[in-house]
C-alpha cells in the first residue's frame, strides 16, 4: 500500500512529519495557514507538488470554519494568505502557480454576480480539494510515459536498473510520485530489475524517505551515497537516471535538489539517459532560463549536525545551496502528464495547449 | 601549529583517535601489533601514509621490549606480523610497500654475519622510526611541487581557490599532508584565496578531519557536501582540484576515497585541472591498471547510522565501496616528492630511478 502523507477531510488536515521519518511515523495537524507556512518552511512536508497541496489545503481548513460578510473580504483573505504561503519555500514554483490559479478563480467568482459569498467559499474549497486527486492522476500519467520512454530505448524488453535522487514519491506528492512514480510503474510492469536511490545530503531525503517508501512497498532497491553515482554508473548497467524538479524554466533548465546537476554531468559522461519527471505545474514559462532561478541557501546547521549530533568541525564555514540548476543540454527528456517533452520543445508544446 | 596525530617515542606509540574527532581529541595507546591492526581496521587512524607508519611503529613498540634468541626468530616475527598488518586495510598500498621493504631489510640483516641479533633489532627499529621523518619531508616536497603546478597555469600570480576531498592532512600522514600539504603550501605562499573541502560520506573525513585541521590552522575554508561539487565548480572560479591516493597503478589509474572518481568526471566537464598528490610509496608499479585494484566494501552500518543515530530507513540495502578508481585519462598530474608526473610517464620515470 502506498504511503498516505497527506490526510484531508473538509476542515481537517494532517501531514506525516517527514523530519521524524524513518524513526517515527507521526502525523501533525495543520490547523491553518500559520501551521501550513511552518510545516513547509521547516520541511516537515517537502516536495514541490506536496508543498502546493498542503499550502492550499491549509488555507482551505482555515476558511472552512470562518464566516465571510462579503465576497471581497473572502477574496482578500485568499489572496493575502496564498501569497504569504508562497514565501515559505520560494524555489518550489508549484505553490506559486497554484496560488495564482486560485487567486484568479477568486477574482472571477468575486466578479460573477450570480455567485453568493457562501457559494464562492464552497467553490474555492472544492478547487483546493480537487488538487489532491489531480496530482495523483497526473503522477500516474507521468509514470506511464516515463516507463515507456526508458524501456523503448532497448530493442528487447527486459527488466532495467534505474537511479533516482532525493524523494519524489508518495511523500513528495499527493501520492504515487513523479520520478518515483516512473519507478513504481516499471515495477508494476515487472520490468524493474533494481532501483538505486541516493542518500541526498544534507536532509537525507533519499536515505530516510525514498528508502522508506521502497522498503514499505518491497521494491528491489539499494541505497548509495551522493558520492557514489559515478562509480555506480561505471560498475552497474544503469538504463536511466530519473529525478524530479522544483522548477523547470521555459528552455528546459531545471532547478532541483542540490546534487541533481552533478548527477546529470556524471550521466552524460557515462552516456546514461537523464530524465526529469515533473507535472506541468512545475514548469514555469515565465522564466526564460535557469539563470533567473534564485537558489535558496539554507542554514549551516543542516550540514554540520544530524539531529543534535555534531558531525562537522566547530568553526568551519559552510556553503549550503538547497538546489542547483541542471542545464537543458544535459536533460534527455522532461516527463510530464501529457508525455515526454524535449527541453527544446517544452515552450512550444505547452504554449500551444 | 600543525596537529600531532602520531606520538612516538621508543617503546611507546599513541595515536589521536580520529573516530572521536571533532567532538573529542583523545589519544589511544597502541601497545603492539594487535592494537595496531585494530586501530587501522576500525579507522581510528586512516590515510594511506599514516596507516603504514602506525602499522610499522606498532611492530616497533612490540619488539622494543622483547628479547630474541636468534636473528631468525626476529626475522620471522617481523615478516609474520607485517603481513598480518597489511590485511587490516588491504586497499592502502603504502603499508604493503613498507612491509615489503622492512622484510627485505630483515632478510639482509639476517644474512649479514657481521650483524648481531641486538644490532639487527636496533637497525630495524631505526628504519621504522625514519619513516616518520621521511614522510614529513616527502609531504613538504609534494606541497612545493603541487603549489607550483597549480600556480603556473596562470600568467599572473594571484591567490587561487582549490577543492580537496577526504582528509590528506596531518591526520592522514606523519604531518603536513599530501593534497592538504599542497593547500598548506599555497597558504604559506599567501596565494590561497580559499579552500573548499567535501564532507566525504560515509565517514565524513572532510567535515570532521579536514575541516578540523583547516579551522585549527586558520586557513580560509568552506565545507561543501559531496553532492555540491558540480555546482561549486560552476559557481566559483576553482583553479584546481587536488586529492590524495590510496594506490596508484602503473598506468596512473588511482584508487582513492569513494567520490574521487565522480569529482574527476565533474572537474573534466568544467575544464578544471585534477591533481592526485601521493608519495612514491602510494604508487604500485606491480599493478598495470586500476582494473587490478580490489575495492574494499565496508559494512552497511557506516551508511545507515551516524554514531548510534539511525539516518536511513530500516531494511534498505546498501552499496558501500570504500574507494573508487579514477582512470588516468581524467588526471592532470600526479604530484610526488620528486615532481609532478603525468600518468603516461609515471612508470618510465619511476622505473628509471
Amino acid at each position: 500500500m502506498s504511503l498516505e502523507s497527506i490526510k484531508y477531510a473538509p476542515g481537517r488536515l494532517e501531514i506525516l512529519d517527514q523530519l521524524l521519518l524513518p524513526v517515527q511515523s507521526k502525523y501533525l495537524e495543520v490547523k491553518g495557514v500559520e501551521d501550513g507556512w511552518k510545516v513547509i518552511n521547516k520541511m516537515q512536508v517537502r516536495g514541490a507538488p506536496a508543498i502546493a497541496i498542503v499550502g492550499c489545503l491549509s488555507l482551505a481548513v482555515e476558511i472552512f470554519g470562518e464566516n465571510f460578510e462579503t465576497k471581497k473580504s473572502l477574496r482578500q483573505e485568499i489572496e493575502g494568505k496564498l501569497n504569504y504561503l508562497v514565501s515559505a519555500r520560494p524555489t518550489a514554483v508549484n505553490m506559486k502557480i497554484a496560488a495564482d490559479e486560485l487567486i484568479g478563480l477568486a477574482n472571477e467568482l468575486t466578479k460573477d454576480e450570480n455567485v453568493t459569498t457562501e457559494a464562492m467559499k464552497t467553490r474555492f474549497l472544492k478547487a483546493t480539494e480537487d488538487m489532491l486527486q489531480k496530482d495523483i492522476a497526473d503522477n500516474k500519467a507521468i509514470g506511464t510515459y516515463g516507463a515507456k520512454a526508458i524501456l523503448e530505448r532497448f530493442t528487447k524488453e527486459a527488466p532495467v536498473r534505474v537511479l533516482t535522487h532525493c524523494n519524489t514519491g508518495s511523500l513528495a506528492t499527493a501520492g504515487y510520485g513523479t520520478a518515483l512514480g516512473v519507478v513504481r510503474k516499471l515495477h508494476e510492469l515487472k520490468l524493474l530489475e533494481h532501483v538505486y536511490c541516493t542518500e541526498t545530503r544534507p536532509y537525507n531525503q533519499g536515505a530516510r524517505l525514498t528508502a522508506y517508501e521502497l522498503v514499505h512497498e518491497k521494491l528491489p532497491a539499494t541505497l548509495v551515497l551522493d558520492s557514489m553515482v559515478a562509480a555506480l554508473l561505471r560498475a552497474k548497467h544503469i538504463a536511466a537516471v530519473v529525478v524530479g524538479a522544483d522548477r523547470v524554466a521555459a528552455n528546459g533548465d531545471t532547478a532541483n535538489k542540490i546534487g541533481t546537476y552533478q548527477i546529470a554531468v556524471v550521466a552524460k559522461h557515462h552516456d546514461v539517459p537523464f530524465y526529469v519527471a515533473a507535472p506541468l505545474t512545475s514548469i514555469d514559462l515565465q522564466i526564460p532560463s535557469g539563470d533567473h532561478i534564485i537558489i535558496e541557501e539554507r542554514p549551516d546547521r543542516e550540514m554540520t549536525h544530524v539531529g543534535e549530533h555534531r558531525i562537522a568541525a566547530p568553526g568551519i564555514n559552510c556553503w549550503n545551496p538547497a538546489f542547483d540548476v541542471t542545464p537543458a543540454s544535459l536533460i534527455t527528456g522532461i516527463i510530464t502528464e501529457i508525455g515526454v517533452l524535449t527541453p527544446q520543445h517544452l515552450k512550444e508544446v505547452i504554449s500551444a495547449m
